[in-house]
């Protein structure tokens, strides 16, 4: 025999029943809530091309990304040289975020409508250090509105976002908004110089990790201007007070244009799903580069790090196309939202497994079991068969092993009457009950 | 701008709103049937070790594997030799069945139900030449039974399947039942040796696409003896003449056993949802090495080649684990039903993207917007807001254009009175309907 490793490899699941369930229910609300608000389904294949992956997740997640090793011929081909690289021994990897391959999506079927509105629930790979709650297998559930700059459409995707975490039972959550425009108007004021803009914002991402004075620290590692740490820091705590957004939306310069874009998608929001819970915060930065617009970062009390965000992107699209194509979106991350609802036992009663066991003398035919299994399951009752010849005890034992409320004993006695005898799990009650009713019969009592 | 291919990579799929709520459809039906059956969910990684997929599949499959590239470290040490093997540089694969995680999962997790009957719907991955109706990712719905060698684990499998393609609509499926054993019994007679059996059975299995004298053929070409092809096939035919199965399991020898552990098969199976669609084919064979007893075939008149299969697989967990497991299982193809459901126009009505279009007036603030369209999702509607400032023409012509049967156009008239303008877009009516009637009016319209 083998010594074959059962388990599965570093940084991926086993999704038992139990397991399966809580996330179907965590993905059945998500699903109905991105469809009232119009968005529509779309599944892309697990292997991109490369060429569609790489350079759009910066320099790391290049790293991260898992590649596909090519075969046969070509594979024998990559390797004669003796010198091979990563690049000669592939040409497609998997899905690395939803973003990337909507852009494809876009840019292919041209006959998609003008406002494309999508959703996603799909699994996406990185090759990451596993942690806590930090898989290597994980699911996203994006919504996106492609094709306008308009207010509505942010609005939308953070109610969106809301609606599925109040949905869900959520009610101490944030939705942080800041804005692209606005940081790169804080840094250049701050003396850092545009080309140390993006490493800045990823410094300045840490804040909630590493604290001011770490922040402060790696800038200056970094080789930023001498004070420019404290200088930003200090103006990101001043526009956080109340009334500064409004004051450099009234005002003029740099922050004005962002500052009353802001303004505009709170008013927008205010009486919809996301009212109460979208907060400006103007040290919010997100790591990946291609955001051009409002940015979005979901929070919950108690949780570090975050369930989700996303932000505008009017750029990314016109990678892939002649034409640029604005877009916003917004992405859940679904292991996170069930860490906190596992933690918090959120969940409603799921139904997990079969509510009845069908339990057989041995004097039944397997036809005469199969045949009442059918009338039981044309109930709409979930029926197992236990399939071997053990003794009764063994048989309702087994119902309890299996958690299933109900067991039902099926001999020649009660084949010729047309019945079960059908025992409560919970009370220890049998009674004798006609096949036709049991339905009826086992949802009385559940 | 960039030149890069906007397509998915060969063999993979984009699915637009419509597939994706097509191939739900038929999931929904799988899982419901499925669960009436008393099987519960399972999810396996995507990623798997290669340890475990090697050798289950036959010199051809482990051919066909997608495998994953080393990173870093890994792959800088595997390329340092110049000498690298494909198997010095991956050591993880893409799931290729659901039959082998299933085994390393029943190996695992030594807290599973004794008879452990899970279903999976996931998708596998194989580097095959892509062709009509094959595809390098596709979707497999399974049912498996472990832990008993009953009559009525099979009988139950094979229900499952029978009871989904009822629920689908289908009415002429057949579902063609054989024996390993069986098939070693008319290989052994025909001449062939024990050694030469499984490649014979994979020669024989092509009987559907070569014929009989490609069959013959082919085992010559391999080495069989003289005539063995002849033997075999016309001894195959007789055997499957009415009566002839009853006739072998009266009998003595070798063909007794199988002949009548398929007669108790189709004893049980015939008061169930599979009785009318079981038929004993005497020359199918499956291509898996791995099942040692009933094998099964599902097939639809009109469709080349099948829509799933399965079969008793009893020594497949013990090569993961010191104890062997009996198991049998059922693998229905996604993609062959869809195909079959899709040219006989099988699928139901289904709702595809949003009811309604919020069309707004200039003169509503999108506060205001936002603010009826969460009135009307509450109500349970699919709700798109109009997010550009366009004229009214143009937005109910792209109400038209998203296939949306309802418009509603907002104005300040309209907020004032707490209305909406409603549009059915079938009739081109119009009438004032209050925010908080617009879900029964299209209920009623619907």
């Amino acid at each position: 025999m083998s010594e074959i490793s059962t388990k599965p490899p570093s940084g991926m699941r086993d999704f038992l029943a139990a397991d399966v369930v809580r996330r179907r229910h965590v993905l059945s609300v998500v699903q109905r809530v991105y469809e009232s608000f119009g968005f529509v389904p779309l599944e892309t294949p697990t292997i991109e091309n490369l060429s569609t992956l790489l350079g759009k997740y910066g320099a790391e997640g290049d790293q991260l990304l898992y590649r596909i090793l090519h075969r046969r011929d070509k594979l024998q081909r990559a390797l004669q040289s003796g010198t091979a690289t990563e690049l000669e021994l592939s040409d497609e990897g998997l899905r690395y975020d939803l973003t990337v391959p909507l852009a494809r999506v876009v840019a292919n079927y041209r006959d998609l409508p003008a406002y494309y509105k999508r959703y996603a629930i799909q699994p996406v790979w990185r090759a990451d250090r596993p942690a806590k709650g930090r898989f290597r297998e994980f699911y996203q559930c994006d919504v996106d509105i492609t094709g306008t700059q308009s207010v509505l459409a942010d609005a939308e995707v953070v109610g969106a976002v809301a609606g599925v975490l109040r949905g869900l039972g959520f009610t101490e959550f944030s939705i942080d908004v800041n804005h692209r425009e606005m940081l790169r108007a804080f840094t250049a004021a701050a003396g850092i110089e545009p080309a140390q803009e993006s490493l800045a914002l990823i410094v300045l991402d840490k804040l909630d990790k590493i604290g001011r004075d770490g922040v402060m620290q790696e800038l200056a590692q970094k080789g930023m201007p001498a004070g420019c740490g404290e200088a930003l820091l200090g103006a990101l705590e001043q526009a956080r007070q109340p009334g500064a957004l409004a004051a450099m939306a009234a005002g003029a310069g740099p922050f004005q244009g962002p500052a009353a874009a802001l303004q505009a998608l709170l008013a927008a929001t205010a009486d919809g799903p996301a009212g109460a819970h979208l907060r400006f915060d103007p040290t919010l930065a997100r790591g990946l580069s291609y955001y051009t617009g409002p940015i979005f970062e979901v929070r919950c009390e108690g949780l570090a790090g975050s369930m989700g965000g996303g932000g505008r992107y009017d750029n990314l699209i016109g990678m892939f196309q002649k034409q640029k194509v604005p877009a916003v979106g917004f992405s859940l991350g679904l292991e996170r939202v069930l860490l906190v609802m596992e933690e918090r036992s959120m969940f409603p009663p799921l139904g997990i497994g079969p509510q009845l066991l069908l339990c057989l003398m041995a004097d039944v035919p397997a036809a005469a079991a199969i045949r009442v299994a059918s009338q039981l399951r044309a109930q709409g009752l979930r029926v197992e068969v236990f399939a071997d010849d053990k003794a009764m005890g063994k048989q309702l034992a087994y119902a309890n092993t299996l958690g299933a409320p109900f067991a039902a004993i099926l001999g020649s006695a009660e084949l010729a009457a047309g019945t079960v005898a059908l025992k409560d799990l919970k009370t220890g009650e049998q009674l004798a009950v006609p096949v036709a009713s049991v339905g009826v019969e086992v949802a009385r009592r559940s």
